[in-house]
C-alpha cells in the first residue's frame, strides 16, 4: 500500500481492464489526494493536475483509473454509482417516474455493502464536516444531475424550485431511513419505499409550484 | 470554568430564575456529562443519577438547570427551541398547518445565532458520527413528539408512516437549505420557504395514503 506513494507515474499507462488494475496502492493514493484536494480547495477549484501532483503520480494515470474529476469526487463521496445513471433513468422514464428516481437513488446506497445505512453516513459526514464538501456535491448535482432531471421535465418552469424540492425529498428520505431510523421507512423494501414516496418526488417534478414572490 | 468539576453539589439548588444562573461551570459541566452520556449509553440508557456522577454534581442539581431528560437531550443536540414547541403548534393549528409547522421548524433553527447552519450541522455531525444520538433522537421524538403531531391529525391512520412522511419533509428541507445550500432554497425567507414546503408537510400529516402491503 504505502509504495504506491513512491510510484511518479514513469510507466505508461496500461489497457483499461476495468476499476481495478494491477495497481490498487495507485489508485488509493489517487483517490486519498483527491479527497484532500476537495477538502482544501473545494471541487470546482481542485484540478486533475493537482490531485496528480498530491499523489506523486502523472495526471494521464488519473484517467487510466477515472474518467475525470466528477467521477473522482463520486468516488470521494463514498457513492456506489454515479448519480448521473440516476438521472438519465429520471430522462429516460415518463409517468410515475417519481416512483423509478426513489427506487434507484436507494438502489444506490444498498447494492454491493450490506450495510447501505455507512456508505450514506459516509457522504453526510463528509459533507457537515467541510463546506467545501458541501460546496462540491452542490457544484456537482449542478453540472452533472439537474440538466437531465431539467430534460426528462415536460415542463421546466422555476427549475431551480424544482431542484430543491427533489433534493429535499430525495436526502429527507435517506436521511430517515439511514441516520435516524424510523420504522416503518428503515426497515421497508425499496419496492414499498418506493411506492410510497414517489408521488411526493412526482409532486416536485412535474406537480403546480406555489407562486413565487 | 474548570473549578466547576470540583463542585460537588453540597449548596441547596437556588430559586430558579431561568437558564442561566450563578454558576454557568456547573450548567456546563452538567451539559458535558450529559453528552458523554447520551453518546456511550443511548438516550434510554442513560440516567439523570448517572449523568449527575459524571458531572460530580448532586442529581437534584440537574433539576435546577434543566426540566429534565428530554431537556438536557434537546440541550445536548444543539437544538434551540424545544421541538415540543412545535410539536405543540401543529396540534394547536387546523388547515394548512403544514406551512406552519415548516415555519416554527426553520425558525428553531435561525433564531438567536446569525448562522442558522452551523446549528443544524451540530445535530448533523452528532447524529452521523454516533448510532447512540441517532437513537436518543429516534426516542426523543417518539417519546416527546409524535403524539403531539397524532393528537393533531384529524385522521390517525398508520400513523407511523405519517411520523417519517413528517420527518423526511423537515429533514430534507433542512438539509437542502442548511447542509447543501441549494438555491432558492438556501437564501429564501422563511415564510416563503413555508408557502413552499407547507403543502408537502400537509401531504405527510393529512393526504390520502398508498394501501400498505
Amino acid at each position: 500500500m504505502s509504495s504506491s506513494r513512491q510510484f511518479t507515474g514513469g510507466e505508461p499507462p496500461s489497457p483499461r481492464v476495468g476499476r481495478r488494475p494491477g495497481k490498487p496502492g495507485t489508485r488509493e493514493a489517487i483517490v486519498a489526494a483527491a479527497r484532500a484536494a476537495f477538502a482544501q480547495e473545494g471541487y470546482e477549484r481542485a484540478s486533475l493536475r493537482g490531485i496528480a501532483r498530491r499523489a506523486h503520480v502523472d495526471p494521464a494515470l488519473i484517467h487510466h483509473y477515472f474518467d475525470g474529476k466528477p467521477d473522482l469526487f463520486v468516488e470521494v463521496l463514498h457513492l456506489a454509482t454515479d448519480p448521473r445513471v440516476i438521472a438519465a433513468r429520471v430522462k429516460a422514464s415518463g409517468k410515475g417516474r417519481g416512483t423509478d428516481l426513489v427506487r434507484a437513488f436507494l438502489t444506490m446506497w444498498e447494492r454491493s455493502r450490506p450495510d447501505g445505512r455507512s456508505r450514506f453516513v459516509g457522504l453526510v459526514e463528509a459533507v457537515a464536516a467541510s463546506q467545501q464538501a458541501s460546496d462540491g456535491l452542490r457544484e456537482f448535482l449542478n453540472e452533472r444531475v439537474w440538466s437531465f432531471v431539467d430534460e426528462g421535465s415536460a415542463d421546466t418552469d422555476q427549475p431551480a424550485l424544482r431542484h430543491c424540492f427533489v433534493a429535499s425529498q430525495l436526502f429527507g428520505l435517506a436521511w430517515t431511513r439511514y441516520i435516524l431510523r424510523v420504522e416503518p421507512f428503515a426497515s421497508a423494501p425499496v419496492d414499498e419505499l418506493a411506492g410510497w414516496v414517489g408521488p411526493f418526488v412526482d409532486r416536485a417534478l412535474d406537480g403546480t409550484l406555489p407562486s413565487s414572490t
